[in-house]
């Protein structure tokens, strides 16, 4: 198989989008951060009081998102539709084996390219960014699991990760 | 247990680290990603031909670790004295129950707050671009087992995470 | 009334624009900055010696509205087809009341999305350099009035501000 | 007076800070968004629930803050070492002639060069944000009264301005 | 002649492209860094080693086209269809006048301004990669010739620069 | 000869400088942009007539160096304490042979590296956008000869580069 980013000499290229057709584009993506049951705790505990800890996390997984192609160096610039972030918290309960956040994030446009960067960015940045605010009191959170879930558009349709189809846009 | 970056009212803040003394510090971090087998021996192989894949996955970890404190809303901005990120394929032989690169990223500085926003922000990175330069011919890959492996500096020493000693600094 | 960014648990969303229709938009935001009146002389003392005062204003703030989906969390990114920013200073006659400068920010695309937010952060943008140009020599300054002027395109047509019509774009 | 950000031929020029001690330094500066009452219900009912309102209009203006040099073009880059955006709604009441948020932004460093411009631009693109999430229902916000409330470090010592000293930080 | 980025009164402004077509562009620029035979001998002795000389230069080219209109004030925003740079050494053999690197960059698009600004931009910042990673070695690198060679798309179709034809698309 | 952003295996790498004592640096760069003397005439003529022409380059060229770190893969962040961006015509006569603008670009900081990639961005970014305002009227200019003409600080003190010495700092 060969690599499409890299040309025939091997050297680093962005692939040529000019001919695609410009369709309808999502894509969505899954991450998750493994931390101490306290650290949960601490973080639900100021999510409840109006804490503003897991806004702060989406606020920047969304602005990553827009600027994914100043990250990645192969990626097109594009213009996203929307963008959105969400969390949702596991193992709160006493006894959990593991506990943390899941996160999904999800990119739309109309355009000659996917967005599966752009999803991913967003997760990878939200999740950092709640790494960033517990790492105070936790040295061991693990960020995991990061892959997509679903994405839209373009010449192969619709398509659904078997092995996560739990998190796919229609089961929520 | 208190979150730092959160004050007494549950709002969003950047932790004063004006009274902190400037002390030499580094961070190492760990990640994976994990590839069809197929997909590993692509980017093997051309990188064996003088390919470019790893050498522009490094530059946009490296470009994104000083970049940080503009993805990471509550992270201080400093000036990063070095900063690497390495690749280490896996499973490369045949038969391999999974297969990818471990990476790792190392960032050094000589201020008032660690760098281990910095570290991760590499590795996330760096991976996140393999993940495109791979995405075309592997709709499978993760990204797995994002953590802090080992710190240096300010008033906590040096910090070895007994789960990650094996990527430890002192190790290769 | 909903707030449109805001989703229906609270969270910050980027509204999804997909589906509007592509128009030719256009907004006019307009600010103002007082300053002392030998502030004033000194930039137009500067003005008429071929400084680059102005330039330099007008630069920051059309360089700005370029990256206002990067400033702005949930504003969309979209390519401006054009953008100007205009001074025009006032109270420079002995015994004003008060002197400094109107500015005028104007933006245009053809695009899903208005650009009011890329106008107005072409005026604070300028109007925050023209103040650090002068802070040296005068600590009262005060950036005032920044709002809609007018705007075109979208569903709601050609809207004026009332209160700000005589600064619209065909009074000039 | 001479502007000291343009030379003796009048042109624009970043003003040597070399020979300047480094200073613990503090600004802080004040705006405030008029709206109409019923926007003001809008975001408070939604900042009530748990909503993100204000919380992404804290992280714009703290993010904006840390890219002040990217945003006015004579203005020395600095490390942070810390940045804060509080807001304090006023006119809930029925009746009110104005109603909206007050802003205070509030930078500090240590280094050679004040840090007016980062707090004022933290408030400033803070109530863009506002601006941004309540445009679609109204029309006639404006932001007034941008100015600095107080500074401290270098030459100059500490200094309130007269006008704004009910926003001083001894004040609160 | 009239410079089309300057209006009636001598104030920059972005030209309005509005009315333009949207057609397909491309642009090609030309570059060449100067240096002497060792330095070249270095980076080519790594070249052939799998070293990642040029790799990191031709990404800091593509990134850095991505970004030119946050890089040149009054070029327009624009998504780009595909951008790539090239190196080729010359003067490898003994006793050659001068040696370096020629340098071609090449960017595409689909829209309504051309891509001559993205197209010398990443030749410039990579020829500037170059030289940063050289530099240490070599403080006598220059570069030379940076001028379009071919442009194609918009109201003037396709055109090649005489003086460098040997350099245009169809000549590789 | 080594190059010092290579390791020994032929990867990029940031050079580790947190060893380096901190001096006062400066560097100054030189380059020119060629081009036909009508291009030049009408360039200078707006500039007579308060054009903001050449303060846009200079200012395009200031922002640029602050950020070079982020174009320039294995540059150092650092503070600049100056950046200075200046023209000087040539060729405005009857009958040059060659005619355009020779540009200066000079930083400062105090710090572990040097800033010849700050003052060669500056040169660059600001002679690409004299070349932007005035490629409508002129597909023929070409930039030339960018080089350091001097650098102070750092073990090797102050070097002038005898091919440019007539640009160096002492002879204005």
């Amino acid at each position: 198989m060969a690599l499409t980013h890299i040309n025939a000499v091997g050297e680093a290229t962005m692939v040529d989008v000019g001919h695609k057709p410009s369709t309808a584009r999502m894509a969505r993506a899954y991450g998750r951060i493994n931390m101490q049951p306290q650290t949960l705790a601490a973080i639900l505990s100021h999510t409840l009081k109006k804490g503003d800890v897991l806004a702060v996390a989406r606020v920047a997984g969304i602005m990553a998102a827009k600027r994914t192609s100043a990250l990645i160096p192969l990626c097109h610039g594009l213009a996203l539709s929307s963008v959105s972030v969400d969390f949702q918290p596991f193992g709160e309960q006493a006894g959990a084996a593991t506990s943390g956040f899941h996160c999904l994030g999800e990119a739309h446009t109309h355009g000659q390219t996917g967005v599966e960067m752009e999803a991913l960015t967003a997760v990878s940045v939200a999740l950092l960014t709640l790494y960033d605010m517990g790492k105070a009191i936790d040295r061991f959170m693990s960020i995991e699991g990061m892959a997509m879930v679903e994405k839209q558009g373009g010449k192969s349709g619709h398509w659904v990760n078997p092995h996560l189809s739990a998190w796919a846009s229609g089961q929520h």
